[in-house]
């Protein structure tokens, strides 16, 4: 399937001072959802954090970067949260499904 | 920063029969390593897995998913290990990196 869609690849560690790090997490989500091009998030964090939002379009992460709630929510994020992360926007070229229907 | 590199994500829900599962995940990330043109791997699992591999182009990725161990792989993961999955070849466009230094 050819696509042609966009992900912002957000690739995390934690300091050692969550204090209030997952409620922001949750709130930053549901605020994402809001956003004008928007088409979904997955995340899942072990020893590294990855969460990946996708947008249909560049405009869309660019306004997403730079709405105010988001903003300060970075700025705790640099301040606290994260020890490092990268972000990475990338076009989706092509994408494939699988789904097991034999299986539980 | 301009990049001009590829990353594919593997996003993943295991089914019930995960027996070998974690032993050939990690047989195939030392395999991955090994190829032309990989960059590197990232991934965390909670309750869905997200698995990101990275390339220096596309006839890497493309050789990468034809490489004979890695198809027996795919083979098995399809028969058994997961109920789902989604494969999305991405380039990415450009990324940034933050490094905190004053928090452990």
């Amino acid at each position: 399937m050819t696509n042609n869609y966009y992900a912002v690849i957000f690739t995390s560690t934690l300091s050692k001072h969550t204090e209030g790090y997952n409620e922001m997490a949750h709130k930053m989500e549901l605020l994402a959802e809001q956003q004008n091009g928007f088409l979904g998030i997955s995340s899942a964090r072990e020893n590294i954090g990855i969460t990946i939002s996708y947008w249909e379009n560049e405009q869309a992460i660019i306004n997403w970067k730079a709405n105010l709630d988001h903003q300060l929510a970075q700025k705790f994020g640099k301040l606290k949260w994260y020890s490092s992360y990268k972000v990475e926007v990338a076009l989706i070229k092509r994408s494939y499904n699988f789904n097991n229907k034999n299986l539980p």
